[in-house]
C-alpha cells in the first residue's frame, strides 16, 4: 500500500518550525508496511490543499494530512477536502455539543470561531479531539488498487499523535490487503556497525520470509530493528521472537535496552534495583554526563552528585588527585582518571565513582595526546581502572560520544 | 518570486531522519523575500524526481533540490534533471580532475563509483564541492514570470548549506525582480513576549514601508527579526539601522546578542574580556548549566569548574552550607541558594559563584514549594543574592529554562 503525507502550514514553508510531524507519520506508516512515496508541504491556502489532496487520493490508498484545522486556521482544510469530494459542510451535532459543554464547564460561552469546528464535510466520519478542539476527519474512497482511506488531522503534534495511535493506525491495519506487522527495536552501545555485522554473520540465511533486520546507527549507539510481516499475527510474532533470541545469543552483552529506552534511564533502573549510588567527576565533558543522568525523573534516588574539574587545582583539592600524578603523567592519563574516579567515590561516599578527562577540541591537542584523546576512570569497592577512547575532532560530538561511553562503562561494571 | 523546495531520499520518507534541510532552506529563502509555496519529498527514484522537478520549474522561478547525489545514490538526481531539460550527461573535465587529484593526494586510486559524479547534464553549470564530492548543479530556465533558476544540491546538511551560502543565495538575489533584503536578528532573554510588545509599543507607526519586525519566541528566549525590503540597498540598510536603534533605545538591557550568538558564548566572551572566572553549584539542573558553558570552545579560560549537589550532605561538605540553614529554610530556599553560591565561589577561588536549587518535577513538590520552584543564587566580591523562578511542570523544559535564567543572571551581574 502506498501513502502520501500532506503537511499544511505557512510556518513549515518559512522554516519557522521543522517538520517533525511528517517524519513521525512516515516512521509509523513504515512500521505498518505502508510505503510512503511522497510528502508534500503546502500553505494554509484552500486551493493548494485541495490540489494536493486530489492528487494524493488518486495516487495512494493511504493519505494523511496534518494542520490547517482549528480556530486559528478557519478550518481551511475541512473546506478544501469537502471540495475534493464535492460535498457540503454540515453541522456535526455531537461535535458541537461536546465543544459547547467544554466551554460551558469552564464558565465560558462558546466563541463564534469555535463553532466552525463542528462543520464537517458530508459523508465524513468525525472523531472528537480529547486533547484539543479540532476533530479528526476520516473518509473512505475508491482507489484503483482497492479501498482508500484519508485521515485529516490537526497539526499540533501531541493531538495528531493521539489520533494516529488511537484511531487512524488501527484503521489502516484493517484495510484490505494490509498485513500484520510486528516490530521490535534492540538498542546496542559500545559496538561498531561492522563488528556487529560480523557477530550476526549468517543472520540473512536464518531470516525466514517476512523477517527483516535493519541496522540504524546514530552518533554513539546502534539500533537493530527487527520486523516481521505476516498474514498471521501469531505466526509473525513467534518468528520475531525466534529472531530476537538468535540475536541475543550472539550479541546480548552489547544490548542495553529496547524501544524507547535511554541509556541513562536503563542505568538508573539498574542502580535503583541494586540500591547502589553513583558520583561523577567530569573534566572535559563539563557536566554533560551528569546532565543526562539527571534528565531521568527520580535520579536523586541513586545519583549523589558530582564535580566538574576544569582545572588541575580542583582535581587536587576536591578529588585528592596527587600533584605528583599530574606532574608525571599529565591530567589526561590513565593515572589521573583512576585517581579522579577513586577520589569522587570517596568524597561523595558513593558505591561507584566515574571520571572523565580528555581533550575534546578544537584546541589543546599535542602530538602525544591529540584532540579526541579521552580517559574514562571507574572505581567500585572491588577495583579501580581506566580505559582510553580515541574520538574525533568535533567538540560537541566528542562530548556526546564520551558521555555515552562513560554511561556504558558504568553499566557494564555493574553487570560484572 | 515563488519557490519550490524538493528534498530527495528514502530516509526522509520512512522517518529515519527529520527534514531539517527543508526548514533551513525555507528560512533562508524567506529571508530573501522569496515565497516558498510548496515543499515536496520524494524517494531516490529517477521518475519521481523528474516529475517533481518538472512541475516545480513550471510553477516557480526558484527551485532547490537536495539529495540523490553522490556515490551511494548513483547520481540519480543528475539523470533525472537531465531528462527534465532533455539533455545528455557529459563528463565535466574540471570536476573530474579535482576528484582525481583529491583521491591521488591521499594515495588512493579513484573508485569507479566516484567518476559518475563528474557526469553532469549538458548546459548545466557545475560548482566544485569543497566539503565533499558531489558537485552542485545550476540551471537557468525560462518561466512565464521571468528567468528561473534551478539549484541541485547534495543532501548532506553542511555541504548543502555551504553551497547555498556561497553560491546559490547570492545568485537568487541577483535575479530580475529580486529586491534587496537586509535582515538582523536581535536576541533577547529574561523578558516575555507581551512585556516586550509593551516596551516596543508604537513600533508599527515608526515602521516605514518595507520594514517589518517579527517576534520569534522559543523556550527561554525571544528573537526579534528586523527586515528591510528595498529596491535600493543603501537606503534599506540605513532604515534597518534606524529601526535597530529605536529598539535598542527601549529594550537594550534585554538584548544579549545578535544572529547566531548563543547566551553561553556571549557570556564566555564577557568573562574572558574582563579576565573573570566562574564556578557553579548545581542542584536541580544537575550539570545542565555547566554542560552549556563547556560547549563553548575555550571555556577553560574562564570556567574553573563546579559541583553537582544532589544531596544535602554534599551541599554541607563541599560548599559549606550550614546544617542550620538547611534545617530552618530547606534546600530550596533563598538562604541555601545564597550559601551555595558563596560556597562554590570560595571553594573554587572564582570571581563569580552561581548556584541553582529547586524542584523540577515530576515528583518532589509540596504545597509551599510546588514543582517548578527554583532559586538562583549569585555571589561576587561585591555581594551575594538570590532570585526565585516559578517554572512549569515538565522536568526537561524546566532544566532548560532554569539554565537560561542562570546564565542570564550571571550576564546581568557582570554588567552591573
Amino acid at each position: 500500500m502506498k501513502a502520501t503525507v500532506i503537511t499544511i502550514g505557512d510556518e513549515l514553508l518559512i522554516g519557522q518550525i521543522v517538520n517533525t510531524n511528517a517524519a513521525w507519520i512516515g516512521e509509523e506508516l513504515t512500521r505498518l508496511g505502508i510505503s510512503v512515496t511522497r510528502m508534500v508541504t503546502v500553505s494554509d491556502d484552500s486551493h493548494e490543499i485541495q490540489q494536493a489532496v486530489e492528487r494524493a487520493v488518486q495516487e495512494s490508498r493511504v493519505v494523511v494530512t496534518t494542520g490547517g484545522l482549528g480556530p486559528t486556521h478557519d478550518d481551511i482544510t475541512s473546506q478544501a477536502v469537502a471540495l475534493v469530494f464535492d460535498v457540503e459542510l454540515e453541522l456535526d451535532e455531537s461535535i458541537m455539543s461536546i465543544i459547547r459543554d467544554r466551554f460551558e464547564s469552564r464558565g465560558f460561552s462558546l466563541p463564534e470561531s469555535n463553532t466552525s469546528q463542528a462543520m464537517i464535510p458530508a459523508g465524513f466520519e468525525s472523531i472528537v479531539n480529547l486533547a484539543g478542539t479540532a476533530p479528526a476527519l476520516l473518509k473512505s474512497y475508491d482507489h484503483v488498487e482497492g479501498q482508500g482511506l484519508l485521515a485529516v488531522l490537526p497539526g499540533v503534534p501531541h493531538e495528531m499523535k493521539k489520533f494516529m495511535r488511537d484511531n487512524v493506525l488501527p484503521r489502516f491495519t484493517q484495510m484490505e490487503g494490509a498485513q500484520s506487522i510486528q516490530q521490535k527495536t534492540l538498542l546496542t552501545v559500545g559496538i561498531g556497525e561492522s563488528h556487529l555485522h560480523e557477530l550476526l554473520e549468517g543472520v540473512e540465511s536464518s531470516l525466514n520470509e517476512g523477517l527483516s533486520l535493519a541496522y540504524l546507527p546514530s552518533l554513539a549507539s546502534l539500533r537493530l530493528r527487527l520486523t516481521s510481516v505476516s498474514d498471521d499475527e501469531d505466526a509473525g510474532r513467534s518468528r520475531l521472537e525466534e529472531l530476537e533470541k538468535w540475536i541475543r545469543d550472539r550479541a546480548d552483552k552489547w544490548i542495553y535496552g529496547e524501544g524507547d529506552d535511554s541509556l541513562e534511564g536503563v542505568l538508573g533502573r539498574m542502580l535503583r534495583d541494586r540500591g547502589m549510588s553513583l558520583a561523577i567527576a567530569e573534566s572535559c565533558t563539563g557536566g554533560g554526563i551528569a546532565n543526562r543522568i539527571t534528565n531521568v525523573p527520580g535520579a536523586s534516588e541513586y545519583f549523589v552528585g558530582g564535580v566538574i574539574t576544569y582545572s588541575n587545582e580542583v582535581k587536587k583539592d576536591l578529588l585528592g588527585v596527587l600533584a605528583e600524578t599530574l606532574d608525571k603523567f599529565g591530567s589526561v592519563s590513565r593515572q589521573t582518571a583512576s585517581e579522579m574516579a577513586q577520589g569522587v567515590r570517596n568524597r561523595f561516599g558513593a558505591d561507584i565513582g566515574m571520571s572523565v578527562t580528555g581533550i575534546l577540541g578544537p584546541g589543546g591537542g599535542s602530538k602525544e595526546k591529540p584532540v579526541g584523546t579521552v580517559w574514562l576512570g571507574i572505581s567500585s569497592q572491588k577495583s579501580t581502572s581506566a580505559v582510553k577512547l580515541r574520538l574525533g575532532k568535533d567538540r560537541i560530538r566528542n562530548k556526546e560520544r564520551a558521555s555515552t561511553a562513560a554511561l556504558n562503562l558504568i553499566r557494564t561494571t555493574i553487570l560484572k
